[in-house]
Order: C-alpha cells, then structure tokens, then sequence
C-alpha cells in the first residue's frame, strides 16, 4: 500500500482495530446512497442513514461509553448526503443535508462493514463440529495454568470449547476459589438457586435429609444437562475437580446435537418427538418451584439445533395430547438410551486439577455410579452462559489484530 | 364428602398440596390405559407408562429431593397394568406387569393432573394486560415494607408485576442493600458486566473517564430495554431510589407491547421492519464484547409477543440485506417515536425509598435529562428472571394452598 505513514485515520464508533488492506479511489453520491470503488476493484454502497447513524463523532457516540447519544429516529426524515469524497490519507468524507455536518470515515471499518455485498460476519461465532466416541477419545485438552496466564492458549481452549461443546484443562489449582478464577478469565458467572460456586462432593448421609439434588448422592447420574426447568437453560458449566480417592464416579460425557442428528437421519416419528413434543421440566424444593414446558431438542426457526432439554430426572407430569404421550415417551427412550451407550460418550476419571468446561445447552453429562466408603470426591461448580465465552473470544482476537496491526 | 377423616393418602412426587374435592368411583384397564371414573361423572384416562414414571415411591423418586431416580427408557418397553382398583379412602391402586410392583396414587392429584380432557394450566402464568398512559397514570404501587415481611402483600404485588409487567413499592429502606433484600424475597439475582448490584448515580465528572454506560452521565435516556447485547436479555429489573435531589430525572416507562401491538394493528410494513429485520446489538467496552442479532420485537412460534429488543444505543452497525436498511430504520423511527412520545408513557419522580421492578423483557424505562449542579441522584439497581417471579409465586400459592388444606 502507499498510503502515506503519517496519516491520522479518522475515529470508529468502538474499539476495535481495523487493519486498510484496501484504498478507496473514488466516491460519488445520488444523496440517497455513497457509492465507494476500491483499489481492488470492489464497490460498497452505503445508506445515508446508515453513515449518519455509524458516526464517530461526538453528536452520535459518547466518545468514552461508545454508545449512541444520537437517535437515527431524532435526524431530519430526509436526510440526505450532499458531498462526498475521498482524503489524502484514504479516509471517506461526507457532507450530510440539511444539517451540513462533515464526518470523516476509516476506511477499513468502511470496508469490513460493507454490506450492500452479502452480510459480514459480525457475530464472529464458531460452527459446532458433531462427535461421538469414534472421533473424539478424549475432551480437547489444554493445559490449566497456561489458560490462566497465556491468552494464546485461552483463546485456543475457548475455540475447542466453542466447536466441540467442550475442554478439559489440566493440572489447574486445587484450591476451593480456582474455578472461580477460570470461569472469571473468560466472564461473568451466573448465579443459580444452587449457588454462585456449587459442590458435588461426598458428604455425611446425615447432610443428605434435606439434600435439594440427586447429584448431592452417591448413585449413578444418567448423561443429563442441567436446569432444564429454567427459561434459559445455562449456556456454560465448569467443573472443577479437588480430590477423587473414591471408587467409581467415571465422567460421562455426550454431544447431544450429535445424537438429535442420528435420531433425524433415522427415524421421522421420533424426531418429531423429542423436537415438537414439550415436556414440563419442574423443580420440587420446598422453597422454589421452577418450571418450564420444552421438547427435549429445540430447534431454531431455520431447524437448525438450538439446544438439548434432557434434564430428565426434573420432569414433572407429561401435560400434552391424550394421543401425543406414548411417542412422548418412545422419544426420551430413543434419546437416552443412545445418551447412555458407548456410542457416543466420552468417558474418563477425573484427576485432581481437572476442570472441564462444556455448552450445557449441548453436551450432557453425567457420572457412574461411586462408592463414598472408599474415598473423598468432590467437585465444585459453576455455571454461565455462552455468550461470555463468545466475548472474551472478541477481545482476544481483538488484541491479536491490535498487535499485529502496530 | 363422605371420604373417612382419618384417610391416609399415598405420597405424591412433588412437594404441592392436592385437595380432594373428587372420589375416584370406578377404575378399570385394558392394560394400556387407566380409566377413572368420578364421583361428578367426569371420566379420566392414563397411560400405563405415565403412572408409572411419576409413581411416588422411592424406586421412582427420591423421597427427598422429590426428583426422579428411576429411568422410564430402562422400563419394560411393554410395560402394562394388571389391576387397578379403587382403595376405601378413595386413593387408587395400580399393579403394574411384569414388574408386579403395586403402587397408590393420591385422588386430588390424580384428578388435577388429569391430562385426557385438555391440558391443564401446569406453569401457572398471568397472561400480560396492555397498557398506556390513559389505562395507567401511575404504576400498581404497593407498600415495601408490607412486602418484605407479609407473603400476602408480596403476592398481590407479584401478580401485578406478571401482569402490568411493573410494579412500585414505596418506603422501602433507603441502605445499600436494601434492593438485594427485596430482590432475594424473589429469588436469585443475575450477575452482569455491570456487577451484582448496579449503582445509577451522580458522580464527579472526572469518574466519567472510564464509564461504560451512558447511564452514568446525566443525560436523558430514551425508552429501552437492557442488555438486548445478550442472547438472553434479563426478564427483569429492580431500581431502587436511595437519594434524588437534583432537578429533572423524571421516570419513565413504557409498556413495548402495547406499542407493538399499536403498529401491528396499524402499519403491516412497519410491523414487518420490527419483528423480522435483525438489528445488531453491541457492547462497546475495552474489556467485553457483547453482540447479539435480533429484531426490535421478538415473536414466539406461535406469532404472540416475546420480548422487546431495545437497547437501542447499542446498536452496531446494520448488517442486513441492503434493500432492508431503511426499511429498519423507518421501524426504528416508528417505534421509538410512539415509545417517547406522552401517549404511551408512565411518568413520576422517584422520591427516595420508591422501587420500581419491572420487566425487562417487555417494559421500556427512560429518564429526563437532570441537573446534577443542583443535588444528588443516586439508584441502585439489579437484574433478575421472570422465572424467579413465577418461583415465588408458585411456592406462596402453595402455601396458602397447604393452610387452606389444612
């Protein structure tokens, strides 16, 4: 490029970094639409509206919170661009009627946000790749005081996280907060009525009376996400492994989406029921009562898979047509069974320093069953959602490009 | 009734009182299905399959935690009833075959789980009533501390909230931790970027170098929602008024479906632009980058209204198909105008010890622009869960339900 080195880009409307791979040469307007022909042969065409309301300019966004202070819906109905050209430096300039106000454009942001050619990927999100146990062993692994410390390796953790709906880190701390540090690495922590860090530990029977978890006992848990009695069921659980001298209590892990997709490709009864039939997912405490109807696979509006339903030890009465109930469950019976055999599950003991993150709304989990007589188990949790993963990816990669771009 | 006094009923699987306002008069099976007959000649039917997945005995559930430690996909796939009968006090006895295992069901829950003649109202919801400013010049008010200390008062204020979608109590104690005292009557409290609590206040202008909302500064805030940056935007929100000197920084709130509902029934272009075109909506911090796709108004499968997507200062740059950009902002405009208009809006000044919660999911809050020369402005805030709402009243119904049973 021979864009001169000295050039002062005009601000963005946020943080990120926007490398100019390309120049514009020229820009011309029809007061409706700035049309913009880049060295490479490429033209963008841009709304009025739109460059008006992407301003960074002061009258647009605070300048410290990046948020709008303008409102689109406050401009003049017919606004309009009267002139338009191109800087020295590359940057776009546009003269906007009738206000008259002048405002300078980076040309990479120009350029990245083009949309008058396709849409750009502006959720950065990462497709899942499906597994069973043919294809995946062991849980993408990394190591746990490397996440901590190095965000090369955390952004690759979270990355594996993201495409398999799982990872294990190794060798993290064994103290009681470590997961906590973790979980706050990547963002906020969700808080549930099982608390803000949750325990999964032997315990003295006594304690179990007033117990509100089957997971507080000893016996085996069928591969399960968690809180399907919520409206949101968490995107994202840690668990954290402290001690493990017990016999039994092998992790089981399962990629549901892996096993809605069999089910699809063989059977059109039974994928119409584990997709339409909602069951009543219901929390019995004495003290809360969580409930929410959903099918045990949900999908999106373009039939794509959402998330799994499948906590489904916490189902209340089935509440649905007389006729619907012995599919209802023909349909749990054809999900579970393939969520318990070896066909899909991975498996493994948890060593001390084991932290596994996986997508709840994903992967099911679940545990043989162990024996508190030999040993002490315990693991301590948490829960958050996806979408923190997802931001804490953005910030990572915003730094990488923020770095290579100095 | 002519039902023993000193009948003892079976368990059931949950932690609910059944009344018994019904005697089951006659049961028969054909194997495959229970059918009951009533003492008010209602006839009921169930599926073998059914009643023994929510048998309340302990190889089925934890007597404890009242959840399900059986598996009915590990159920005989041919599973059938060999007998049933009607016991004296009017419980119902079920032989179940090849097992042989009998089992008791209580009447009152029978009867109220009756699923073969429609279905019957299993969450419990309060269906929304639209409002404006003519069906409302001031939001349902309620005494704090009646609702703190009596469950009465606090269920007639939930009721209201689920209802109107907001609600104010007044006197409530003007300390620090006064909103998590009233939230946690509730239930749990979302955790956000923004912190456990939130504090909206003002402060010297040399803080304002770091924020990360424009809500810390003293201009006005147009209607909007909160977080609509997340893949789940918090159902709900309490603001508590500790102090409010200043002059201006009047409340205002909107209820977005009843303006979504004025443009549906009005203008099939505009309702288009604000249910199908997806806005991106985005966090502009250093630290996080929050980005979620949806449109200003988010219908269920069923075309009823959802939620409202209005965060509206945070939005990101349009990515959409380009014949769909003015079109989104004629949507925009459309909706924004009616929410800051007088037509729609509840407004009042807060006075110290007013908390308002409202939810977020369907009701807009704003504010007039203050002066902070002129006094002191502070609110605490949080965020909680529509589901939390529906928790507590589901479990202070109940209650009422166990005294008025007993």
């Amino acid at each position: 490029m021979d864009a001169p080195s000295d050039r002062a880009w005009p601000p963005t409307p946020d943080f990120d970094t926007w490398p100019v791979e390309f120049r514009p040469v020229e820009a011309t307007t029809d007061g409706r639409i700035v049309t913009i022909a880049w060295d490479d042969g490429r033209v963008s065409r841009y709304h009025a509206i739109w460059l008006r309301d992407n301003a960074a300019e002061p009258q647009t966004h605070n300048p410290v919170t990046r948020e709008q202070v303008g409102h689109p819906w406050d401009l003049p109905e017919y606004l309009a661009v009267s002139a338009v050209t191109v800087a020295e430096n590359g940057s776009v300039e546009v003269t906007f009627a009738p206000e008259g106000v002048t405002v300078a454009y980076h040309p990479g942001w120009l350029r990245a946000l083009d949309y008058s050619n396709g849409p750009h990927d502006d959720l950065g999100e990462i497709a899942p790749t499906c597994w069973d146990a043919r294809s995946l062993d062991i849980p993408p692994t990394f190591d746990g005081p490397d996440c901590l410390e190095d965000d090369g390796t955390l952004l690759a953790a979270l990355k594996s996280l993201m495409e398999f709906g799982i990872v294990r880190l190794r060798q993290v701390p064994t103290d009681e907060t470590a997961v906590q540090r973790v979980a706050e690495r990547i963002g906020t922590i969700r808080n549930s009525n099982f608390g803000f860090l949750f325990d999964v530990r032997t315990a003295p029977v006594a304690s179990r009376r007033s117990a509100d978890s089957n997971a507080y006992f000893a016996g085996a848990l069928a591969p399960h996400t968690d809180l399907a009695t919520r409206e949101y069921e968490p995107g994202l659980q840690l668990l954290h492994c402290l001690v493990n001298t017990t016999r039994g209590g092998r992790a089981i892990y399962v990629d549901g989406f892996a096993i809605a997709d069999r089910i699809r490709k063989t059977d059109a009864d039974l994928w119409r029921a584990i997709t339409q039939i909602e069951w009543t997912f219901t929390n019995r405490s004495p003290v809360t009562d969580y409930r929410w109807r959903a099918p045990l696979v949900v999908l999106d509006g373009a039939g794509n898979l959402r998330e799994i339903r499948a906590t489904t030890f916490l189902r209340g009465p089935l509440n649905v047509d007389f006729a619907d109930v012995e599919a209802a469950y023909a349909g749990l019976r054809a999900f579970q069974t393939l969520a318990a055999g070896d066909r899909f599950a991975v498996t493994f003991d948890y060593a001390p320093g084991d932290l596994v993150a996986f997508d709840n709304r994903r992967i099911l989990h679940g545990r043989t069953a162990f024996d508190d007589a030999t040993g002490e188990r315990a693991l301590k949790g948490c829960y958050m959602e996806r979408e923190e993963v997802l931001s804490r990816i953005r910030v990572l990669r915003r730094a990488i490009r923020a770095t290579s771009a100095a």
